[in-house]
């Protein structure tokens, strides 16, 4: 068994007020909140771990638990058997600390507010987008600034090349007074974090964000590094995906697996759509020299299922940070006088056109993976929709425990459709296999079929 | 007609960020949201108005509106032809307008949270204890700080002499320390937060806090000065008088007229409880050497209706500012102790005990202003409870727009009740009426009759 | 005797760091800095008192006083038997505290920079400027701020109707986000900044500055009330008036005695030179209604004395403090516009021209008072250096220890002059007396003697 | 000619204040000032640069100048024709302006103050110790916080390896929240500081000290990078190594070449005092498991020069970043509690006894460097200073540019002494030489003759 350490943590700064009936929430057995609780708080009390097996941590640490006091300040949490990699010295680490009271502040809101009998329409379009709203606005990540904040998404396995690259980037970034929204995680998650951090004190910038989004289910894998002072932990991976698209002022995609096709999936199928084709979006893929083919790749498979259209919306830059930082400005800046022009506010981009098709969580089940409708002919925001449910699905019987079990027990998905499109899916998720980009240690063993 | 100014306003520092639905709330005519946020609105900038007519300013003002606009940084409030006196050489005072920020933000959470559509409970008394304390976490108005909060309350119209005096009471407690919160207004919910400002100068205490809790229906009379600096609209008297109770470490009562009456008698209706026996709650009625005969008539009238065992939880301090600060840092001590003992926060006091009927809006109606049981032989709590409920009645009829409208129409109220309690209440009345506590100006010409 | 208290304090933020020789002047008994340091400290501990008396605090705690030592924290100050005034339950106030601080820096810069053995020219007009320059830096007075500071000048014994005005004034600047610097004490120099302290808290005004400016010689008479969060002792008179002069953009003038009209006199003098007639620096002598006679007393004196032209640098505004707020703001933002032409800082008004004649130090001795040259037919700014000399030479025999010693011995001073321009003064300095403007308590004996 | 940019800067915080005399220093060209600022500026503007060659600089940007103005705001710098690596996007990085700001500071301070003009006592031990304060005070430096200040010393040309480490120590100390102190310049001076930047963030350090101390002859070959938040040009290297030993509380020596051996000399040279055998100061000396055997070299060079006595002073860790930062912690407690013990000073370490042979700069002439006794039998802390100076003496002729000069001149110097001690020292010297410690490009000839 790994070494330990428990502790008693008190909030700071006074931000994190919670009432009786939310710590409540929190020791009642039944709810099953406990346990989500504590499998959150291990992922990030294990942050810098590389292993990105959700399983791994529980099973290192079976003794872990965590419980949430009401108290004279409010609140307390009490960590016992909590890994000591978390700590220095016998005290944890000062931002592990804050974002355990995030995980708590995200989990009592979503137990107490967005579900039905929190009075909320949860099945509109109109309703959902609220709920994503209300959540980052809970979690104090809705602020009037000027834009300025890059999502960076990209693999939580690259190759160090890949890594350093992520680093530059985050650093001419920063240097530009730019914040940094990922998905959380190591690799491509956390590279452009650190760059950014070195940026940022250079730049004196004494408030940096480095924001954090993600979701019970893939927390597990992908621990938040504690650079991020801002954590949000969404309800699904469909509210998590809109929080990014919502909040982000431009989006940089580096090399990844297929979590981050499932991400260039969703955004470039509503991009797409006739509504949005005003607002502006900056998308740029950007990776070292190495990278360049990785991306003439993706280039090919986008153009072949969404169509040579879709190629407006983005743009890719290999082996040049500067660049990249200076065309993502520039492309800020079109986000601002829109933002300007149409009363939209800067924390959040309203004018976005999202259908309920990209909000509505998928539970990727094989019946549901095998009902994907995956042939040309359907609209190009349609077909996306699937394609990157496909993907959302493999992402899920890789990393996530409810998928793997899934998988264990009844052997991998299928996934069918027209046969140029299967081909074309099956040599780009076989070059994620080989590129090593599926998963972080051992041989990859493929949770799905692609069936023409 | 009185000069005007038009300006636009923006929030400061990101704490005000509503959603596209709360910013449509306001333009919706049908609901009547704009014209509370109107009259809301111009009660605040009318701050340092001496009328106590909350149809003076509407009156004053005719062509005063307001707007809520969504925009880049989130939110812009419109206003048009509002009071000069709120501005400084064409600009809007600082202060005030934080207070309006204040307002919208209230109203809109009330509006669409505060709702039974929003999934609450609104019967029970745990429910409507969880709208209070999310309303107020809402507003910012929680912090886990050190017990330091002193509510004061007393009447809006009062002797020069009795104004000084609260003034240097705030000046005590200032030294010590200890913030103020009022019900906003002039008179005695003003003086304390003058004294205290000059002292937290000499104390350099940098973030004092200055809590005005108002409602919609009081507001118009009794204007927050914009020294506060922070607002809470509750949506009505009972809910505001919760939140008093709840957030105060201890509470000061100076001379006033019934509002002030109706604020004892529900605290003393609470404390009285077997319940809340052993719940620490400081409350100390002072004034100057001239006010002393006032407390004694009080004092009587407290002791004849909820009987001598009342007398055990006030203490009365005659012309000491000092030993009143003294005594409320000893109980503001124990309370301390209390909280931690009970592991209840320090910011809400959860342990105090308060019945449904405490709590449960209260229309004064001339039928229930008829109806209400003033006899002796009730439990103190539940006669306190009426007693309240009459008080509260008068303050309606003679500054709240709907009561005097009901007076206008239907004539006084008429209290009964035994005898000897209707003679007492009849003499506290009158004491008000001479010593001039009812109304700032004019002769004041009851809203009320007593019948024996 | 009076209540004392003993306690050791310790600086705050870091700002007050001493060296081990600056510690060491304040142990050498042979110095003089111990009991110039009690002195000051004494001073500053009596806020609040009424009298004037430089020598009554020294009588009413003979046994206190206070040590300097280093320590870890690199200074820690003893305080024994001292005023239990200054302290609330056992605690000093905390604005005491910084103030007691400041003593100990200016008086050890004095005594370390400010002396020849410091390398310095203190017998040019350049070199003396460059003393005041750096006093004031290393008290950090000097700020790149927007010109914003306003200096209020006038008596220490005032009306009741006359300090209330200057609240009145002090409000409507602070309103404007205007500073306040005055010589410390009571009287005119508390109330402007007690209204800015209401104001400023009404514009959310965080780091608001309140300069108090005195010297060693007054500080006993007129001690620093701890509202002032900038206290700076300069060495003699006349640096504190040229240190006025410098880091104010304009200057108040309320009613007033002997003081007051010698820094009337300092600064027209200095304005009257032909080198500074393009310098724009507003000046407004103002008071409550019952005050004009007051002032057109003074009108009078200045036209005898300096002649007509004079009353082009003033300006007399009665009973109106927004009136006076505004001129002052239009005036300000001229010595903006003339600062940035200038190249001169907003900080620090180099460009102004002040002659040796007005820097070098008068130590009114019997001998000195007899040889003014008080005739007409003088330059004006030399005859104004030699009235200043007058006042200032009653001022010390007033409230100045040294000064009172020799009235004592010597009997009161003898003043020469023009007999038109002697009666003129007599009659001003009667009416001084008359309207009790010389002293606080007690019946005044005169310490001059007018000689036509 | 390389790309350049021409800007004007201002300073913000109004930490910044110059009188007219200051600013007219650098205006004169008479005194060399303006030519001392274009040097140490210019060496800021090319931080990151990898090059050591003082003239490099120069020679790149020979159209560079900078003017120093004064200005409404007190301070204005105008550069031309700077380098455009220290500009974004067009706008000069912020950390690097604030360098820029602080030489001027200190540029002005040393020209006014430490000059015997100035009343200065610069002969004295005492004096010399009082100068390095005063210039540390007025650049703000010295701060009463808790001992945490680590000064991490070894050399700018370091291999990869050594440079990660050096960043992973400083990881490690920044967990702890210590801060740090390099002679500015990169490897071992940039490394630590990138390290704790990054764990800085983790623990939610708002105000981290990043202190770079250097003197004008060292920055032009040791360009500061703008992660220094606190820069501090002494006047010359004795100064510089006193200011080092005066505030840091613990020091860390990496690998390094004749620079950092110079510095450990001075160090224990001074330790080795009879006087300082009870101050308590931890000393390690540590790198990766590549170094062991360069630390093994100077080990051994230590004891046979100094005596075994010397090695009690410090410690020699191999390839645990942890483990040094642990050590470090528990040797700045000592000296925490000897400091309260002593009532010394936390921010400036007046018990250290540093004798004036330390304190005197030495002008490395080749008859002074022959002049050198370097023999046994010698007093250890009288041979450390002889020693220190050789070394002093080769970093001048390696990379300071009168050093450079004088070599070219008249050849390398000739160092006499034992020849035990010679020999030690020559393989030392050639060991510095084959590890390419001396100079980070090209082949190294050496500016020295070891004769036995």
């Amino acid at each position: 068994m790994l070494p330990t350490e428990s502790t008693r943590i008190y909030p700071r700064g006074g931000l994190d007020v919670l009432s009786r009936e939310e710590v409540a929430k929190f020791r009642d057995a039944s709810t099953g909140m406990h346990d989500l609780l504590r499998r959150c708080a291990l992922a990030v009390l294990t942050t810098g771990s590389t292993s990105d097996d959700p399983r791994a941590a529980q099973e290192l640490y079976p003794e872990f638990d965590i419980e949430v006091h009401q108290q004279d300040r409010g609140l307390r949490i009490d960590l016992h058997n909590a890994p000591a990699t978390a700590f220095v010295d016998g005290e944890l680490i000062r931002g592990v600390a804050e974002l355990l009271f995030a995980v708590v502040r995200d989990l009592a809101y979503t137990a107490i507010e967005l579900v039905p009998e929190g009075g909320r329409d949860l099945g509109s379009s109109v309703g959902l987008t609220d709920a994503v709203f209300d959540l980052l606005r809970n979690a104090r990540t809705l602020f009037p600034t000027d834009p300025n904040l890059v999502v960076c998404w990209g693999g939580h396995s690259i190759s160090r090349e890949e890594y350093v690259y992520t680093k530059q980037v985050g650093y001419e970034l920063g240097l530009r007074g730019l914040d940094i929204c990922t998905g959380c995680g190591p690799g491509a998650m956390k590279g452009p974090m650190k760059g950014a951090t070195i940026a940022h004190a250079k730049q004196r910038k004494h408030r940096p964000r480095y924001i954090g989004i993600t979701e019970p289910g893939i927390i597990a894998a992908e621990s938040p590094n504690p650079i991020v002072n801002h954590l949000v932990i969404m309800p699904d991976i469909e509210k998590r995906l809109e929080a990014f698209v919502r909040i982000g002022h431009g989006i940089l995609v580096f090399p990844g697996g297929v979590g981050t096709a499932e991400e260039i999936l969703y955004l470039l199928g509503i991009l797409l759509r006739e509504e949005n084709a005003h607002v502006p979006f900056p998308l740029i893929l950007t990776g070292p020299t190495a990278s360049a083919p990785y991306f003439e790749q993706i280039d090919r498979f986008l153009r072949l299922t969404l169509g040579e259209a879709a190629t407006s919306r983005y743009e890719i830059i290999i082996a040049d940070p500067a660049a990249v930082a200076k065309r993502m400005m520039a492309g800020i800046r079109k986000v601002r006088d829109h933002r300007i022009a149409q009363k939209d506010s800067f924390f959040f981009n309203w004018s976005l056109d999202i259908p309920l098709a990209f909000q509505q969580p998928f539970v990727p089940s094989h019946e549901a993976m095998a009902g994907l409708d995956l042939h040309h002919g359907r609209k190009p925001h349609e077909l996306a929709a699937d394609l990157r449910r496909a993907f959302s699905g493999i992402v899920a019987g890789n990393v996530k425990e409810d998928g793997m079990r899934r998988i264990e027990a009844h052997g991998p998905f299928e996934i069918h459709g027209d046969s140029g499109m299967m081909q074309s899916l099956d040599a780009l998720l076989r070059a994620f296999v080989e590129q090593r980009r599926m998963k972080i240690a051992g041989d990859y063993r493929p949770c799905y079929r692609v069936v023409a």
